[in-house]
């Protein structure tokens, strides 16, 4: 922690100041320049809102030195994070892992007429909601534990790892036998009681960004999971809202060297929901492998004008067989390969 | 709907997009212009994703032309919603009402000093967290069920409703017997199960707005609770995400008059959390009375510097009573009183 | 500037961190702590870019402890700067000065029509744009000269200051015989050769903020402006662009208190533009003295249905006498009057 | 123009909506529903500014249906726009368009020692700033026109095409001898009388997007320039404000593949003013390509430490060569190879 002090500010105002740091536990540095005092307080504490120093008489401005966050951050395992699943696939490894399937899960015959596709295609992974957040209470809320049973069955016969959204700390004893990861979505990323819970568990979670979260947030979010004992997080740029009315989100590309910057675990990019139109996916897919991810989710549909939910971002497995070979092309320009499933 | 057809369109395409909407549900008066056809699609349902005509070929653009919320639009009540309380109190009427208290329930102390000093100065209800959604898992995170009882005491003492904030499902029932309005933060506006949940029950709801969150999203949110049968729901301004730095968030008072206009619901602005530094909040507390709000939440702590939350933004008790007193002599710009609690 | 090294920095990088702030003009003094060492630069550098220093090896985070603006900064003049014109009119003093008049100066009848209205009511100034900056080359772009002669004319005739925007360079010398403020619109904002050339002048300069800008952006604006001797300088919140649909702009009240904190200059308010419909310009207004404003710029039209431009926001002349009484009231909850103009 | 009247319009109402637009030159085509009417008002303006309809009593809603420009739009050109150089080079073909330079141009042995490398490594283009908008007043302000006469000669010498930013429409003639682009900066996209001039001018103009415009904000802007008859406008994404700060702007590379389906103009990314951090614009640069980019602008400087503006954000030279080698591989997935100078 940096306070700057005033100018103005009288002695008696510089020593108040410390004597509150250290009653915090810092050890304080003073530094008593020409026109104005600086103090470097440095501890052990990382959770100190500096709003409540910056409301002291004579403060004129503070500074964090150190990141919010611990577990979360790069120096905690400079060589990197690697989530291993039994049947070989690695996250975060030299081969980027692809995962796709439908926005929700709708009947059997959809999910595994998409499963084939996408796992012939090269995919690693079965995406597909069974429990929906939606905006609206009037609009489709999913199939529930029924859809998980058949995400499950297609991802066994196809050989795809399968991975579902958790909306409530309920649901996760409920979709543990069912799934390989938890996904958590844009708008529970801040739900810290659901973060402490799914610290308890043995499985990877997926942590996409919100849609106004800075990557700071995100990583502090993450350590909410990580400092309950799971370690197997894997972050999610999915896209931030801004002024942009043409597409849905804007999908943050730069959130990907940024993350793989000040984090050591793997970073995934989810084209469909950042961009929300079909024809813009597959470009933006394209653009995350060259900006570095290690993983893309994307949704498909064999279907997608009948989907019951965001069939307007849905691949046709056409396109999403076209895409896999682009990518191929693209890996080896960051040094990389295109995980195959089987 | 209205369908903007491509000046390129054929023929075919056009009737596609007719038999598409008929399809669901819609009925179609199609306008053809010289250059362009433009279909207007009228109908029952108003949870349609406009995307999936977007992506139908043929189509330039589509807009809706109804909200997408029924209950919690203004027509469906046009004389506005006044929430009445036991005691005498009402939120949306022709008082505006100031609920004012310290972000955390901390102690008995605590909160009969504070609870005593707002009630004197005029507040008609005492706020209080006991449990906190605190971004770092390393933050102080409220005293439960005990903070809530204290909540209750200290609020029967001196004649002050009583809120707090739910953070969870399982929540709702522990706090029933305690609170006279369940607060859902920011961070919760779209929990949806929560919000199904508190649907079902009897007490007043206040929502606060996401900070990213449009007013249409608040409003939506507001329909997921109304939609239960809980139509008690007051909606509350708190302060989005911008660019600037100075301030935590920016409280957008804009929001007061657009929501009037919207809704029927009671409308309320909370300038503590807007804000986030101290000698900012009475500014913001003034303009929201001179903007019309009907409620206020204020932050107000005996002794700040040592409050184990959000000390930065709270006011200390005499500066509260100097407050009213400014909002006396607004609220007649208006046409309203600042209510009395005792 | 403080430089915090990497926990993991050589001994070697931290000296030529302190090798190159030297070579700058920084005289740095050093803080080793248990696990990071800080560095603390003094100088009279203020012109820096952080960034030069945290792309150096061994770099953690560079932070500035001093506002990169001096002029304009509330030290400076810590009484606060008003400005004073012939006619005995007082900007930042304790009077609150209204200005109002159509968006665009649009014919003598109307100009004279609106300037009897405006002062009337009470209103010290007419505002009326000459030159107007149209997002669309097929707008109205205004009566250039002719405009600026009539308004002069009108505010000569009914004891008003004259204020209209100023658009390039070549305009200054056109209109400085005709107007008492010139205005530079948010567009404009970060056009620095205007700005320098407005710092040459001897008349008052109100500095719109841009839609985007932060106020430490705006205050650096501002400090282009004085830098060349012109201290005259209001500034001015106008909107900024937000995610709400709803309403053109976002007023940002919260820039009030927050800019007359940081600095000495006149604060104004222009809620015509910033929320661009005119039922929400009277609560934005009146919200804007009530957070502590010097000064409003209000658009008035007497046939806005049929203004040349912005006519969905301004106010009918009796919508406007009405929102000066409204503001009458308010104005003593922050110890101030409305200024009279006759 | 769609108009949605309130379900409660009364036919008065409705009619005085359709006298309105008749008025304004639409023609009127009427849609009565069971509950609900909808004006549909088809005709050549393209200027309106709908919230002159959205204040007349009885309106609901307006929407636009066609997009505010017509010679930007890419129904004007559906082949594309591909601008064509005397020494062949073509911006909008098959082959991506690499431009690279230092920042500023800062002597003429910087300039030649940067103009020689990237032109070996495959640039078609040498970029430099000459005259240079810095926020703040105390910064290096460029070299002016001995910066431009030298870009030209390094520009000649290595056969590379020159770019450089004009700031004020003085500028324009003193440029036009020594420059084959003119670059107009994000801060003066909405600088119209800069753009008028430079519509009327025969050489190409590369605009860039504003920090917080929209898409269809930076087309019209195109439009302003191509209105007046020079239609050789290529777009530029440098990056928009959001609400991260471990980056200076965050590039929107959604915007790449957006523009290309609204418009025939060529689009360009400037990853390095997007990012401004070195480390993150090769990643970008590469997602920029992987995204369909039809040219880049990339900045570097053989001692970017010493660099006078913005070397934090400058390639080494050999860096930039290693991009160049990237970009080769990930090109032919989009069916596209990378422009050789030489």
């Amino acid at each position: 922690m940096i306070v700057a002090m005033q100018e103005t500010a009288s002695e008696q105002q510089i020593e108040q100041v410390i004597e509150h740091l250290v009653r915090l536990g810092f050890s304080v540095h003073r530094t008593t320049g020409e026109r104005q005092t600086v103090l470097a307080a440095v501890g052990a504490r990382i959770d100190f809102d500096t709003r409540n120093l910056q409301v002291l008489s004579g403060v004129q401005d503070v500074h964090r030195i150190s990141a919010p966050y611990k577990l979360a951050g790069r120096s905690f395992r400079p060589e990197g994070t690697v989530i291993v699943f039994a049947n070989g696939v690695r996250i975060g490894g030299k081969e980027v892992v692809v995962m796709a399937g439908p926005c929700s899960v709708e009947s059997r015959e959809q999910i595994f007429t998409i499963a084939e596709r996408v796992g012939k295609a090269g995919a690693s992974g079965l995406r597909g909601g069974a429990f929906k957040p939606r905006s609206s209470p009037y609009s489709f809320q999913g199939m529930g534990l029924d859809g998980l049973k058949l995400l499950r069955e297609a991802g066994d016969k196809f050989n795809l790892l399968v991975i579902s959204e958790v909306m409530e700390i309920s649901q996760i004893g409920e979709m543990l036998p069912y799934i390989d990861i938890f996904q958590v979505g844009a708008r529970n990323m801040q739900n810290f009681n659901l973060l402490r819970e799914l610290g308890k568990i043995k499985k990877p979670v997926l942590l996409k960004r919100g849609i106004a979260a800075t990557l700071e947030e995100l990583l502090l979010s993450a350590e909410y999971i990580m400092s309950g004992g799971n370690y197997q997080v894997i972050l999610c740029e999915r896209g931030i809202r801004t002024f942009e009315t043409y597409t849905r989100n804007t999908l943050d590309i730069s959130a990907i060297p940024v993350i793989q910057k000040l984090s050591h675990l793997p970073m995934a990019s989810d084209p469909s929901h950042g961009i929300g139109i079909r024809d813009k996916v597959a470009p933006m897919a394209r653009a995350s492998v060259a900006a570095g991810a290690d993983m893309l989710l994307i949704e498909v549909h064999q279907d997608p004008d009948k989907a019951l939910s965001d069939g307007a971002q849905s691949l046709y497995p056409e396109q999403f067989a076209t895409l896999m070979d682009e990518l191929r092309i693209i890996a080896p320009a960051v040094g990389r390969t295109i995980a195959k499933s089987q």
